[in-house]
């Protein structure tokens, strides 16, 4: 049977607010990926019986706890003594842990104080994990804990995820395959210009169709994501099993948003821009930015990913008019005539870019991202879109709604610019 | 007695750790200033019986319980319905919600399906906090649910964050401060250009003087924060217990890097941005950029403020060396003798800047944002500055060490452009 594993983060920083919980997304997606369920996750504070009683009824629910945090070596990190009551074991100090510690602090060339041999008491037959960027040692151990029926597992790990996270995939992932029945794999679907409920009304007999793989959407703010999950033996059937899957959501209504497949280790967030950047390397061609109410974000984006100079050769940030005449050659003519928020301006950046920046193609963006600045003609969030290359130039029109705020605005704005240029290389309608 | 609040965020996103639950840590710090207990948080999955398990075990030890997520269109949102069943409370539809939903649709010029309308649905005598970011309404029960002696409340909010965090500082704590019992008042010192350790070292006498008000420092990514929280009667009281407790401070060694004060309903990654529009506003001067490794983010940020059309004539994104040379004019002799990252570079930039723009004011970045591209004479993190105004230019270069990302790299470089622009506005050293 599939095990169950839960993470308990243990910090009172957690629930003041100081710091998020990344060590636990880190942790999730690692388990996920090995197949394991998880149901539940749960944060506590430096408390000895509220610990152990989330403790106590985590692995009431679950097989295999992952506790994070309150190893340090001060008077309130408690996970180690309270979780070793809670399986009834004794502690003794382990002589290569604590050599361990003592060439560590050799190693950083500071004195070690008395409280820092403290991490040398481990559990009696604790698994332990090496910590090569700090002095808590990891643990694991296994046993009927009080009141359980069953055999339980609790896996110990350091709070910082510097220590955490290479401890955690070297140590802790071929541990845990010991638990492990089978794999699950996760495919995502980008979908870019249709919304979460239209896409879901679209997909409704397809989600319903089945239970392996499962399918279903996520709203991001500029795109949506149909996630397609598999449960199998080996990842090739997995994989397997969410690419038929995927084929027929292509050939749905939904299919023509389709722009992109991600897997999920990667940064979903940045799969317009890597899509983009893929594109402009492909054809060999540098990209060049003309930016009025984005005033920069568009090429930052893109600046965001390592090796962007490949596809990056600049950009001009035109927020006055007086810029957008002397950098980027609009006319007055037309700024008098259409205004700053026109297709036309925006025609006249984007040629003005591909001239200025001696790109292959530029893309512009000018509109009233607010809250100020609207008028019953032109609103808040109307934004003018502008893309030239060699073969000549084009433009559109959007409207992202007086209801978004103007970081909403703007981040919309970059994204559709990417796809406008998208769009373009691809020749197809921008 | 003092109210204790319990977090539950509803995802299975966070579950398959595919999102960092940042919902919990935003809530987490504004219900601690406000004053109450939080002893636990918790996750759990799009599943009615184990969301259901979640609520009553969290309620059995919390008076009040807010749950982010699952408040969507789609049937796996499952909150709503819930908690309303847990609290014995019928559903009906809301007509002033259904008319917002309509209205939000109608804006953003798509089309409304069936499920939309779902969200429309609360149960009866829930008090509605208006979503003017998306389409579900947050809301907030109060009752003896199933099982309880005692009075509870559960409030339900959307999990986007860009939805939840304005309707929580808008709408949730107003309506929290009737469960507390006193005010909590902070007051926040900005610092740049010091450690945390450092800061800690200096304040250290202040901060074991008394219970009330606390000192604490606190490192933001690119300044150190000192928060001074008082507790008392009423919000003046706090106030002018914070002033004098700042005054203190001000006095000491760590006072000369106090660059700003905010209140904490501000947000506080803008200071160093709101502080440099205040100060240009005040000049009635136009700034202007010409960023390399940043490729736009300093533009970018300072539009992300309403208003900035005022201060900001616009930049350019000089990431190749031919848009340094062909709109900045840097001279091709100086990238090949010094090279882009430079000194010498970053003069001609700023320079640039200023003619290409017609601003008062530019300021440029060139530097190694990593992951490549590093020497052992300039590695990753090197990042040359230069200002220019009508009297003149001055450049420097700063280290933001290897240990450091791209992005953060590419952070604290735009807050130490800000910076260097306040410097020279200021006649202080740059």
């Amino acid at each position: 049977m599939t095990k169950c594993v839960e993470i308990l983060s243990v910090g009172t920083e957690l629930l003041l607010g100081e710091i998020v919980n990344s060590d636990a997304a880190f942790i999730a997606g690692e388990i996920a990926k090995l197949g394991f369920l998880s149901y539940c996750q749960g944060v506590v504070g430096d408390n000895a019986q509220r610990l152990e009683e989330s403790v106590s009824h985590a692995l009431s629910r679950s097989d295999i706890l992952i506790i994070t945090g309150g190893l340090g070596p001060t008077c309130d990190d408690i996970t180690k003594s309270v979780t070793a009551d809670f399986f009834g074991l004794e502690m003794h100090e382990e002589q290569s842990v604590k050599q361990d510690i003592e060439n560590y602090f050799k190693d950083i060339g500071r004195n070690m104080t008395a409280n820092n041999l403290l991490q040398a008491l481990v559990p009696e037959g604790a698994v332990i994990f090496k910590n090569r960027w700090g002095t808590a040692p990891g643990l694991a151990v296994t046993g009927k804990p009080r009141g359980a029926a069953e055999e339980k597992t609790a896996i110990l790990l350091p709070g910082p995820p510097k220590e955490l996270e290479p401890m955690f995939t070297n140590e802790v992932i071929p541990y845990l395959k010991r638990f492990s029945d089978q794999t699950i794999y996760s495919l995502n679907l980008h979908l870019y210009g249709i919304g979460e409920s239209a896409a879901e009304d679209i997909l409704r007999p397809i989600m319903d169709s089945g239970e392996n793989p499962t399918v279903a959407p996520y709203a991001a703010e500029y795109e949506v994501r149909i996630r397609i999950t598999a449960k199998g033996e080996t990842e090739e059937i997995c994989r397997e099993m969410c690419r038929k899957t995927a084929e027929e959501i292509r050939k749905t209504e939904a299919g023509k948003y389709i722009y992109a497949e991600s897997e999920p280790e990667e940064n979903p967030s940045d799969t317009i821009v890597l899509h983009l950047m893929n594109l402009l390397r492909e054809k060999k061609m540098m990209i060049g930015t003309a930016e009025s109410c984005t005033a920069g974000m568009i090429s930052s984006r893109i600046a965001d990913i390592p090796g962007s100079s490949d596809v990056l050769a600049g950009g001009i940030v035109s927020y006055s008019n007086e810029v957008k005449k002397n950098v980027l050659g609009v006319a007055a003519d037309t700024l008098e005539r259409c205004g700053a928020v026109s297709e036309e301006c925006a025609e006249q950046m984007a040629r003005g870019a591909l001239e200025a920046l001696g790109c292959d193609i530029a893309v512009s963006v000018t509109g009233i991202a607010g809250p100020g600045g609207g008028t019953e003609k032109k609103p808040v969030g109307t934004v003018c879109f502008g893309v030239a290359d060699k073969n000549g130039a084009e433009t559109k029109t959007m409207h992202f709604g007086s209801l978004s705020d103007r970081g909403k605005i703007r981040r919309l704005t970059t994204a559709a610019a990417m796809m406008t240029a998208v769009r373009r290389i691809k020749g197809t309608e921008i």
